[in-house]
């Protein structure tokens, strides 16, 4: 086999067999296809796109392209989660204590942030202590211990994805379905849960811009995950506006702890309970969606899921006593209504990037991130506010752009009328 | 600038401003883009296209990656040729010293020979002595002394086409319009002529398989000339069937001297003639294309035309005496036909990948190539042959593949019915 001839076949849409995409990938984590010859053939994906077959034989070669892990010796059903990356998301740390508080085995290797999302692992270490490197057994015994355990990928999990993405990053092919499921399945299914949640948003502050393109990405997904003989359920979300009120790690940590007491943002209650209702119905750990639902809000009010939490960090060696003065800022400017009216739009977009302006975020994979900056909203979309009520605090240390409060007024939108309150998960395809 | 924000552009049909361009293959050259965001650029154009507007500022860009070459000081309108490759191509070899004979500046720069398509420097270095080495400075005097001179193409001539064509070689990035023009128009620009006849082959033979793609190809490089207050004539012509009889350096060169003797085949001497017939005319050595043409053709026949090559090849320090035994071979094996009837077809892809496993041509630049080895046809398209007549000879040496002899066969096809003789050029574009 020759990879120029692969190239040529994807380029001409003449689909590729299972084992001509196999020997692409295992040829390429070897260093013996170059880069260049790469990077052609994954634009050649972007504009031509794969096959639902070649996406499944793409995501099987990548899947055994390195170590995958076993968590058979968990007892019971083993749940994971997935988000395709949105503005404020920090479902993770909610949603993992409080399935976890109900019996189920939340084993979950997360990912950093990049660009205007942010990533599980960001915010983890933004508490004291905290380590999201475990050894493969410390992160079994872990999760069978207190049924949760969020750690960051380990080495030799899907080398390929870490060869293609990094390559993807670079040559303006991040942005294809089969290349994006191929990605995310490919690490699901090596991580070896045997229910994985798909959060996959869409709008202005996500990767999929409508609600059609993220229906396709959840079926070639759950396509993917049949042919694996797994169980996937797609949450399709709203990604227009941010999750929440919070932006940045340390102030999406505290909100994430007030949503595990019961007092969070409606949206984020709504999202995390909801895609926690199917993980322990799927677990066999309720009769009905409505009692896993039940269930699930009983915890978030009588301290089980905020407890869960603690012991989650704990274990994962913070010595954190208190919350109190967690966040260390220089500085937090107000930013002022210049008008009266509903708030019809936050543009989630404006907000991530504004977030990363301030260094809550990363522009490039190695640059540093600062764990106290951010944005915290005062009103959310729908919200009536006057002129001078404060739309929002920036949470700001050395970094800085003179733009910032420009950019922040320009994503806001504002009408005189009340707004229908809306759902934020449109859509969910089992 | 960004290289991603050109990439993603181009990906999404987005048209690249001059600016653009220019700054990509400007850094490019200088290393600072690295290959695998070109070739995924160069994808992107293979599947999308440029506009005409793109292909003349990458072009442009190509053009002043290096040096240029000034002829000016040159008498003269000075005329130049480029063939888009083909098999048994030897045009160049005729229809420098015939035009030169007749007036014109042949100031050339060739190429070298890859895959199933020969080329002239290859040709031209298989006469014993003969260098293709000049200086600039050697080269323009050549020209004005005997008006012909043809060599390889000088370091740091469009240093943006050779690292672009080294990576578009191994990226599945060869066939593409835009990229073959500017390819091609970047050299002839940055030779100096005046004017550049260009011979655009289509057919099984040539790059482009139809006359509309060949079509397409001339007239953006006409486009590009014209942008460049160059003229240009392209002469669309038929590469289904090898062009005369022998395919292999040497013996190349020994139909390309019976053709400046006026002893050539009919096709090969069509296309020459015609095209000196344009130079000639468009050189303002003659006042009509009809009396350019009966100039080419006496100076076929009474010997000038043959002399101006002995010129040529002794200026580029050649020491051949005589052609009587020019060609060192271990074995020429005949082919016999095994079938009474018209030849239809005899498949110049065939002949040109098969001339190649004999080691007449190159499958990668590295490849060493042995002048001797070839083919030679015994009769052409339209021929009527009996069974075990010699349908071509093999020239072999130690090169060999077991397969050859019927691959051989399979480029041939026969017919029972008398053939209308077709012209060889096609269509000539102003």
């Amino acid at each position: 086999m020759r990879a120029i001839d692969i190239i040529e076949k994807t380029k001409n849409k003449i689909p590729l067999t299972e084992q001509e995409i196999k020997w692409f990938i295992d040829e390429y984590v070897k260093d013996n296809i170059k880069d260049y010859q790469v990077s052609s053939w994954l634009m050649a994906v972007c504009i031509n796109g794969l096959s639902k077959d070649e996406t499944y034989y793409l995501t099987k070669a990548m899947l055994y392209s390195g170590d995958t892990i076993d968590l058979s010796s968990i007892k019971g059903i083993k749940v994971d989660k997935h988000s395709t990356g949105g503005v404020g998301d920090k479902v993770s740390l909610v949603l993992g204590p409080l399935v976890a508080a109900c019996g189920c085995k939340f084993a979950k290797f997360s990912g950093r942030g990049l660009g205007h999302t942010g990533g599980t692992l960001d915010k983890l270490e933004s508490i004291p202590g905290l380590t999201i490197n475990l050894s493969e057994k410390d992160f079994i015994n872990q999760v069978q211990d207190i049924n949760i355990a969020i750690i960051g990928q380990t080495k030799n999990l899907v080398p390929a994805d870490k060869k293609l993405y990094a390559l993807r990053d670079v040559t303006s092919t991040v942005n294809s379905l089969p290349l994006i499921a191929s990605s995310i399945m490919s690490k699901k299914l090596a991580s070896g849960s045997d229910i994985i949640c798909l959060d996959v948003k869409y709008g202005s502050g996500a990767f999929m811009k409508t609600i059609e393109e993220a229906t396709e990405l959840s079926n070639l997904m759950i396509d993917i995950a049949h042919k694996n003989n797994k169980k996937v359920i797609a949450f399709i979300s709203d990604m227009n506006k941010p999750l929440g009120k919070a932006i940045g790690n340390k102030l999406e940590v505290l909100e994430a702890i007030n949503c595990l007491k019961g007092g969070g943002p409606k949206d984020l209650e709504d999202l995390v309970v909801t895609i926690a209702s199917y993980m322990i119905y799927y677990s066999n750990l309720s009769d009905s969606l409505n009692n896993a639902k039940s269930l699930a809000l009983e915890k978030l009010k009588n301290g089980d899921a905020y407890n869960r939490f603690i012991k989650l960090i704990k274990h994962q060696k913070s010595k954190i006593s208190s919350f109190e003065s967690f966040i260390n800022i220089k500085e937090i400017i107000p930013l002022k209504s210049k008008e009266n009216g509903y708030i019809e739009e936050i543009n989630a977009l404006d907000l991530g990037i504004n977030a990363m302006l301030l260094g809550a975020g990363r522009e490039k994979k190695e640059d540093p991130i600062d764990p106290d900056v951010g944005i915290l909203l005062n009103y959310q979309v729908g919200d009536y506010v006057k002129k001078d009520d404060i739309l929002l605090y920036i949470y700001k240390n050395d970094k800085w752009d003179k733009n910032i409060i420009d950019n922040l007024y320009k994503a806001y939108k504002f009408t005189n009328k009340k707004l229908t309150k809306t759902e934020i998960i449109k859509k969910i395809i089992l």
